[in-house]
């Protein structure tokens, strides 16, 4: 079985991608790489450089984005932590193996550079994992 | 002005730090590090490696402590990002003059290992930052 031993970003859910992006680089010094949308997940996505992971702050494109619905619930703040992995498919069998509810029935294709899946926080200790396997 | 450019670690708070453990290192893969008792911050952590970063879990040891508090209000998960720095009090000098809210008026020293404190989440985006600086 393949484990991930990878950091690969921790998502922070935002109102304001442009007011966001400010105060991450100009207070905090970090280094904007690539702003990208992402129409599967209905996010606008920006990723800083953080040593050798990613903060990736996404702001929502539509009322019904999954982020959308997670600031309503609880404000901004830090929305998942994403884990790099090697297999995403031999790794999502293991986690239901174990009796993990997955977000996705199958790992989804962004951009055609990654595939996704999501552990449900209430599998994980109310954290929101995101498993990641990049091409 | 020193600028973080690297993740210390993501701080995860949990009730149970075992079941916890055993939730990342059996199901996840990750490594357990160590175990320590931080008395100023009134918990019990346990460092697990994740690449070349960290999850460190919180478990309270006392109600008044803040992590208590913080999983009364919103239940266990993903409790702050905390980013290594090479000059805390600089950096603290240059966050204050940039308006922000800092949780302690000067740094705490912890296990005579490391300096820390927090901006506030209402200065963040909602995100507890701790920022490190390590002896």
């Amino acid at each position: 079985m393949s484990r991930s031993t990878e950091l690969d970003h921790i998502g922070v859910a935002v109102r304001d991608l442009d007011n966001a992006i400010k105060f991450f680089t100009e207070v905090l010094g970090l280094e904007l790489e690539k702003i990208e949308e992402v129409p599967e997940e209905k996010v606008r996505i920006a990723c800083l450089k953080l040593g050798n992971t990613q903060i990736e702050l996404l702001q929502p494109t539509d009322p019904s984005s999954p982020v959308s619905r997670f600031i309503e619930r609880k404000g901004e703040g830090i929305h998942h932590v994403a884990l790099r992995v090697k297999n995403i498919h031999e790794l999502c069998r293991f986690l239901r193996e174990k009796g993990l509810k997955l977000v996705y029935e199958e790992p989804r294709e962004i951009r055609g550079e990654r595939l996704i899946n999501f552990i449900h926080p209430k599998s994980a200790l109310g954290v929101l994992i995101e498993i990641v396997e990049r091409r």
